[in-house]
């Protein structure tokens, strides 16, 4: 059978991206171990893909098969976070590419404890592993977590004789480090969180409810003020050598939602 | 050319709906008049269309472009919400079907002052018409708003020092009615939102803020609580034979969302 | 603390359905097991999760809380689908109600060898859980699996030189079954798959390419041909007591969609 | 009352981003005149808005409810297009910041024949303007637009004995020029509908079905195909100063989405 994509393209425009997206598939990525573990555990997720190469002027067309084909050979052998590094390498190879990029967006569940009953639930945060290798072989990695938050209005707070308006709010974190370094989906996710007017729970009894409540209200916070406080710990990370951070509160008096955005190269 | 439509099948199986959906239109609708104005105005919004028919068994398939030549033609000669039924009955005819149903999903903006400021500006509502006529050529007109209002939890509010969560909840209403009253969207959702925690608004200066923020906390409402106002002032509404309620709340502690339904047939 | 859910309420008005939705929580399942395999296998899926009660007039509020609990205790013994009943008749006593209602929604992964080469990859369906119990104990289970397939038009090939239009369709089924019986995701998926113009894979070489292409080419179906080959499959299956189902069609030429309904209560 | 956003702040950190999004209002904007008529017409969009400043180190926190007060004051004398710049530096101005961004997008519809029977129908397509102001009072304009077409499969054609698979795609371009220039939204349609396998309509009888079934298959195109030419025109276009262009498609044998990407500075 002829090899349409393999014709020769007389155009003379190189693609810089082509590819696949919505592929879905299961993930095993590794969780971080809890203190009284020793070794990592791994974990099933479900993941939604989007894989791309660039493509030389002289091609008709890129061989998208072959994309599923990757995964699927990782995946025999269980699809790891850790080997994202060794999929950009094939499909750069493999599909005769200067450059490839990787991106798996997935649920993550993390164990959370009621701040006071001390009841565990699982809470759901969306997080993605994004990767890319450049022309010169260069690796970079990038964790991104969004995590739900509770933002109080500190204005709000100030003019109202009681009460004040607060919301749920959402938080993006995408960050980069240093190769040879590593830092867990359940740290980055802490951090967010400790950023917030509180914290957000999937179970909260009375008591818990009491907590929250009252933290939120001694805590009023602006996106402003959270990505603010956000930056703070991200700046001060030296392991950290890029984030891009966003939160968006969905207002409890308007339609509308308050956003602020931050982007910083640190190196 | 062949029409393949109209082939004899022999499956022996009449269809209950058998249309389009997802038709983007421009539609003209009436605007209830201000009460310095002594008639009503048109307006285009832009709707989302849904049309089926039933199709007879012993037909292969429906003529799906004639969906879109019958919104054609009502749009020559200004395409407005009252003309549902008459849409209705020529989909019906022109189909050669036993009934026919119809919605129309748009955003309707409805200017709002603000509460102590009295600033006014655009509010905009997920709005909809349905119709349907059945075989005895019976028709009935659906109204649906989508209202986004604020809630705030009375349990928070008595066990806690100070403050309590509240939130963006979108409370939606499906109603019917006789065929020869009539209910404006503008009284609908004015209806609504007398039934919340407080009103959202678009623009709040900060004197309007400090009385939502303090009108929700001294209205504090659970969805249940919520629902069940709103059900009061429907069964209270003799024009009213028919209704369906939704609200959702969109935690500001959790990030799942806390909800309530009701339907009722009152005749 | 004051039990402010618990209050009297002065409405009397019940409510019908009250509880949370967009709950996430990992759910384990159970999978069909294969031809040389003597038991089923379990599962983690990622469940999206809707639960209600009705709410009897004298209560102001039921308790949201205990929903998360519940689901956490079915969790601690391993969640199976099997036991949606025993969770809806704890939601009915622990929540004292008349009635309860329960949806899991989630993402299900089957292995799929393409036609001609064989190769096998992961084909992912959206597909649900949903379980009722009545005020007389009577337990109700549906399954639901959304489907993609390819249709072609028949009359699009019928008029044209050469080609015709074909393009992604999504086919939603839901039934009910006796309590007695059983039947399985990847039978009722499979079923659906037999009716479209081809199945659709997620890994395709070119000789597969070249099948599926004729395949469909050779099957032209309008949307009301796949509704009724699927509606004949589900009269004929005896254990099968209600049925639902839902087409719609991508159209590659228009920008609208085609859809077809069909719902029935077989006893 | 206390202004609480114009506390200063100790943190040290100026973000890049603060405003509202989702935002919706309706819009006034120009329509290209026919060739019949002199002058421009005013048309009403409803826009969904996005509005950004950057803040400096020294404020606590913008003031949100200006921005809404900005948009309504442009609509008090009819919101133009073509005042996206006076807005941009009225929110540069007003809120005392470095740099402005705003964004609307809104569904445009334009009048399209269809290609034999000229029948005509209103296609509608997701637009967006966007614009810039930086530190140096330098304004940038981009135009936005969403096309929906057809591909068919080069490969699939070739391979197969009759047929080919062909699906819906979206072809996403943005672009900006010379502030002194000015492109239509409906010549930048116009231009990405003539690079597809064949043109979308709303309304298409039988002798239309077929000619746009043929003009497929007779212009097969991967998403490669159609990227490059858009990105030929793109570049010939001399007022053309930027462009980044993206297609996805549905493709109607997969479950996942075939897609390419291009951006490019040309001055």
């Amino acid at each position: 059978m002829k090899d349409i994509q393999n014709q020769k393209d007389l155009r003379n425009i190189s693609i810089q991206k082509v590819g696949v997206k919505d592929v879905e598939i299961p993930l095993k990525i590794e969780r971080k171990p809890r203190q009284d573990q020793d070794k990592t555990l791994e974990e099933t997720v479900y993941a939604k893909v989007k894989m791309s190469v660039s493509l030389p002027s002289h091609y008709r067309g890129t061989h998208m098969s072959r994309f599923i084909e990757i995964l699927n050979e990782y995946k025999k052998e269980s699809l790891l976070s850790s080997d994202i590094e060794h999929i950009l390498f094939d499909m750069k190879n493999r599909l005769d590419a200067k450059d490839a990029y990787l991106r798996f967006d997935f649920k993550y569940f993390i164990n959370k404890k009621a701040p006071v009953s001390s009841l565990s639930s699982s809470m759901c945060y969306d997080c993605a592993f994004e990767g890319e290798v450049d022309e010169n072989c260069n690796y970079k990695f990038y964790l991104i977590a969004k995590v739900p938050i509770t933002t109080l209005c500190p204005c709000s707070k100030e003019i109202s004789k009681y009460g004040a308006h607060n919301q749920r709010a959402l938080l993006t974190l995408k960050i980069s480090y240093d190769n040879d370094a590593h830092i867990w989906l359940e740290d980055l996710i802490k951090m967010a969180e400790t950023c917030a007017s509180s914290e957000i729970y999937p179970l909260l009894k009375r008591e818990d409810e009491k907590f929250v409540t009252e933290c939120a209200y001694e805590n009023p916070k602006f996106v402003e003020d959270v990505i603010r406080d956000v930056v703070l710990k991200l700046d001060e990370n030296n392991i950290i050598s890029f984030y891009e951070v966003e939160i968006q509160a969905f207002e409890s008096i308007h339609n509308h939602n308050a956003w602020a955005y931050q982007k910083c190269y640190k190196r």
